[in-house]
């Protein structure tokens, strides 16, 4: 079912041809939207739609403003990080230069707003009202993200804020417009958003489990990457919330400095977390944001067959299968 | 009059806050857009929405959108071009950095989106799309401005179209929404459009007259800038068309290095643009498409003394009496 979804999605995306001058603009554009990547956003989008009595082609041109500025997002992200790669490739700014990274990225915001042009009126405004709201929040998390290295501690809620508003939005949006599609009010709607949010969360506190404690031949990335970069993630709070003294002391040095040998640090940090037992109290995290996605969809005002493809879509991203 | 319009865009400016966090994010949008410049995107909205019976409050928010996209692109060419002052102040990328410049201005381009949710549904609509129309199109212009230098030659249509991309589409947009705004339909308000473009490629034409031959105390910017910058501009288009063989020899010579002396380079070069009377022939298309402007206002659906304004604008613009 979810393949069938993806498919359709890839060809609609295929299908939607991008202006061809001038190239160097519009090159960079369709590298980037066919990087490949999990499509897991526009997949919500087509999701929703169809469990709230849409047509999937109805909901195509909104799950593609999605994706691309998903992928706007990352095409300016990267150049912040100074990331060489992306989905194993090389990223925008890598393989042409930052100012075609910018540029590119900057007309990637202006073809999702315009692939909302698609819908009628009424509904057209509050795609686009809700879109914007979302894109917004997503530029202050990536604030936030950014702002993190130079604060002296880094809250609990300060780090969920960050993570709601830099993932776990366009999670939100991706359904409700989808649900809004299919004709659903803001209000009605409303469960499907809560859903992601919490889905998001789930996920992206998950990705900080296993960026530390993940089996390397599945995780995608590195394992141990965010020690190695000192990032303030949930495990490095949960461990200075909980730790003992000399626990905290021990993570922030380690944590302030480039190690000479990374694998020593990566096992020295994660005995840290696991002193503080932070490796358990994120488990519970994850379960607990999890149960909540998975209680929202029992609010669905939709058919009671239907609900369960979202509880099954909540299992498959959590077991990382998609 | 084009004084208390301007007054009244900036209290709308200053009263319209910004969300005060993350802080970062948002200080440099604040400081950019306060940093001054003559107004004339939003003033030419208000105008135009005045013109066509909307009150000026109606449009406000209209005018605001344009401002705000016009500052976010001046914010992201000029990490492009590593400009280091704007208005005679220091650009967002120098003032804080490249990461935030680039951020920040993803985030004006939102705001500005976010600006016309003050229309109700048809009406926003016909803003939206004509909006992200214009969006695309000035970064399709300055994409062309970047593949200038690299390209062997370029043509007058090329470069006409680069600076109706750059330039022109805004002042059309401007106008064209604020008519809409107003009541006039897509159709009904294309002369404003007409009348917005052909205005821009004069203004923009004869600014690369005044770069080479204004007077140093009224053009706001460094005289000869363009020439010691090697900048194809349509002076040198014209000496390329017109010139002598020995003329194009030798400005083609002096426009691929960089002078020991500018102020040489600068004298010399304007020779080469008289030898081919490329200075009267600017000056010829600078009329020629300031009389097709003031020709579209008398297309207008309005009243006729409502015209005049549009005239005198047009007058006081070429003048840079605005």
């Amino acid at each position: 079912m979810i393949d069938s979804l993806q498919q359709t999605f890839l060809r609609h995306l295929q299908d939607s041809s991008l202006p061809s001058t001038p190239a160097a603009l519009y090159d960079p554009v369709d590298y980037i939207l066919h990087l490949g990547g999990k499509r897991i956003r526009p997949l919500l989008t087509l999701m929703a739609a169809e469990a709230a009595g849409a047509d999937l082609e109805q909901a195509l041109p909104a799950a593609r403003a999605i994706e691309v500025f998903h992928n706007f997002s990352l095409v300016h992200d990267d150049i912040m990080d100074e990331a060489p790669l992306r989905r194993g490739k090389a990223t925008v700014h890598e393989k042409w230069d930052s100012n075609t990274a910018i540029l590119s990225g900057d007309v990637m915001l202006v073809l999702a707003y315009e692939a909302l042009n698609a819908y009628p009126s009424p509904l057209f405004k509050s795609l686009t009202q809700l879109f914007s709201k979302t894109a917004r929040e997503v530029c202050e998390g990536q604030q936030y993200d950014m702002d993190f290295p130079q604060q002296a501690a880094v809250s609990h809620a300060q780090y969920l804020e960050m993570i709601r508003l830099k993932t776990a939005v366009l999670l939100g949006c991706a359904l409700q417009m989808g649900a809004m599609i299919g004709g659903l009010s803001s209000q009605e709607s409303q469960p499907f958003y809560d859903y992601g949010i919490l889905l998001g969360l789930a996920f992206q506190l998950q990705d900080d489990y296993l960026d530390a404690f993940g089996d390397p031949a599945t995780f995608g990335k590195q394992v141990g990457g965010d020690i190695i970069e000192n990032k303030k993630t949930m495990l490095y709070i949960l461990t200075m919330e909980k730790g003992t003294a000399s626990v905290k002391r021990q993570l922030r040095d380690w944590c302030s400095q480039q190690a000479a040998d990374p694998s020593e640090k990566v096992a020295a940090v994660k005995a840290l977390f696991k002193a503080a037992k932070a490796d358990r109290a994120i488990q519970s995290l994850i379960k607990e944001y999890t149960d909540n996605a998975l209680s929202k969809v029992t609010l669905f005002p939709i058919e009671e067959q239907q609900k369960d493809r979202f509880r099954k879509f909540a299992q498959a991203l959590m077991e990382r299968q998609l």
